[in-house]
Formats: C-alpha cells, sequence, structure tokens
C-alpha cells in the first residue's frame, strides 16, 4: 500500500457499466519529507475517506478485490484510513 | 486509474487477432501542473472517448477487464470520460 | 500498451522449459520526443516483428495472454505492429 | 522482491473488513548506496519483522499471497529478514 | 522481462514457509549504456544462474508461474541465462 492525501473528486458520466456507483476519489501520494510527489491517482473509495485525510492505497489487481469483485474495472482503492503513522527515519545511511 | 488526455489514434495491421475489432488510442498522462508528463501509452477505449478529451485510464489486468475479457491482450484501457475534476491541492507541505 | 521500437534480438540457451520456441526480441520504448527512453525489455515477439518496426508492446499478466497461456513464464510481449500513429501534441498546457 | 529496511508502523482504525488483525508496517526500500531511496511503502508482515530490520518485500498480487489468500485487500508483504546479504558490486561498466 | 547481472547472494533464515528451498540472488538492471542502473531486485532462480552472469528476469505474477506455483509468495524470478545480445541502437532519434 502507498500512503497518499485525499485531495479531491471526479465525475465521469460517460463510464464503464460497472463503475457505476462508485465513489471515486483525487489521492496524491506522500514523499519522503512529508510533502505531495506530484503523482496523483483517482481512487474507489471504499471507507468513506474525505478531502484531506491520510489513507492507505493499493493498486493493481488489488484493488478490484477491494472494490467489491473481480470484475469492476478499477486498478486502484483507498482500503484504510491512517490514524496515526510513527516512523524513525533517520538521515544518511541506512545502518 | 490515471488521469490522461487523449491525444491520437494508433493503426496496426498486423496484431494479435483478439485486437482486432478494437479501437486504440493514444493518451497521455496529465500531471501535477496541469501539463502533459510526456508518459504516453496507448489504450483501448470503451467508452467512445475523443481526441482532446480527459479520460480515466487503468492499466495491468483491470484493463482486461475492461476491454472485454481475461482473453484480451491489453494492458491499459479508457474506463471514464471526466466531466468534472475538483481538486484542492495546497502547496508545499501536506499537513 | 506501450509503444516500442524493435532494437535486438536476444539467445539463451539455458532457460525456463516454456521458453523454448518463443522469440525474443529487444524493445526500447519511444517516448515524447520520438527517441528512445533508453528504457529496453525484452519481449516474446507473436506478430512477426522485425528490427528497426514499431511495435505496440504489453506487460504484466497481459503478456502471458498473448505469448500463448497463462503458463507461459513471459512478463512482456510484441502484439502489433504499428501502421500508422497520429498525435496531437501541443506544448505546455493540457487545456 | 526489494530489499527495505522497516521504518515505523501505521495504524487504521477506520479500514476493510479483511485488513483487520493484520500488523501494518512502513517499510523504505534500500538504494544503490545502501541508504534510503525515499520510496516508502506500508507493508503487511507476516514474519514477524521489527523496526530496523532489514526485510525482503512483495509487492502486488503475490503480496495477497504471501498475507492469507486471494481476497485480503493488501498489494504489499514482508516475507523474509534479512540475515546476509553479499553483494559484489564494481563500479562503472557491467562487463 | 528485463535484463540483468547477478550481484550477489541473499540469505533470510526467517522467512515464508514456501520460500524454503528457493535459490534467491541479488539481481542489477542493466541500462542504456550498458551500465548497473542501481535498480536492484531479489530474485528466485530456477536456472541455475551464477554471480557475473548476464539473465532474463521477470517480474510480477510471472515470477509465480517460472518459480514454481500460484502459492509461492515470490515477484521477480531469472527464467534464462543470455548467451548473446545483439542490439542495434543507433543516438539520437529513433526513426
Amino acid at each position: 500500500m502507498i500512503i497518499c492525501k485525499v485531495v479531491g473528486h471526479v465525475w465521469a458520466t460517460k463510464k464503464e457499466d460497472s463503475l457505476v456507483g462508485l465513489k471515486l476519489m483525487v489521492v496524491s501520494e506522500i514523499g519522503k519529507d512529508n510533502d505531495l510527489t506530484g503523482t496523483s491517482f483517482v481512487a474507489a473509495d471504499v471507507v468513506g475517506a474525505g478531502v484531506g485525510e491520510h489513507v492507505l492505497v493499493v493498486n493493481g489487481s488489488t484493488a478490484r478485490i477491494a472494490a467489491g469483485g473481480e470484475n469492476v474495472p478499477v486498478d486502484c482503492a483507498i482500503v484504510g484510513i491512517i490514524d496515526t503513522l510513527e516512523v524513525e527515519r533517520e538521515e544518511g545511511s541506512v545502518k
């Protein structure tokens, strides 16, 4: 999963039938220095996330599992809303 | 899904049999500052998109679901035409 | 699918049994300004492509579908030879 | 698999039902010069890894296999704790 | 498939049960100018590759097929040892 911030909504009237009813949100990945990396995706939301929240996002075939089934044409989904993130990150070498 | 602009068409006479009849379009990803990132793909179009439109594009195995079945050798598909995109994006840090 | 140019051949005597008989070619992705991006892959060719031709390449599980079945250990395949590519690409902003 | 260092924990109360009970950790990829590349993921841990350890991480559909089943909406998982890594890496050209 | 050089070994005592018995090697992708790009992976080796050899590497779900079955939690595998690589690569534009 990647850590993203929900930054918006997207509406599409003309779309694949099986997308109807899904809530689609724009999410932006959060990078090393806690800023938005500029990489944005449109994700199906199944946990009721709102704009401004930090969320867990899955990509690929896993997003179909999350969005309700193998036949939903979705490759990105919000699967959790982050409460707390504890990261120990020293600068420089990893050892 | 990623947000792309439809920028062109591609024709291939010699191709996998199961690709015959699919409309193939060139799409270019739209980046942070609303410009084209330079990353282009060829996507199967199943929603009737036209050049210049902003669309939702799926990649990977999900594109096969969208394009009509597990046996269609497609890894990129247009699944929606975007009407409205509402993005709140402050500059700088995310919190 | 991504747009590539076929740039070479690769031979491997010692390989997975199910790769035997597959024609393996080196393809290089074509970037924004119509030059090679430097990103190269080895792809199974099922359409009879030759060096110098522009081709459509699929990645991931879709390549197995193209290469002849779920059990072929291939994650990249050439699925079409491009005849014509029509791209409208203005510089700058997308709108 | 990619080589990562475990750098933290993440908690999400509101999440997909099938994520309940999974231990979620933040991992950061280790790059060429043995430093953290800045690319971080949230991974399900099934081997009991702790913060500071170097681990093997799988992505995509393989993570579901590792995390316990096709229906677990996870696309990143820790599958091993690294004891020893022996890398011969001369600078410059590969030949 | 991508073209890599085998650069090392990795040992992990504590790991997913189904990884036991698999030989895990560190591979580094070979880039445009024939140098190592810095992108390294840990791959399951099923063809008996040795350090220093140039190999074909598959990623994603295809690696599971190569490594022996759908339930092996592997997303990277060596599927061939390269004998000869013939690449025609002019500098500059592709046409």
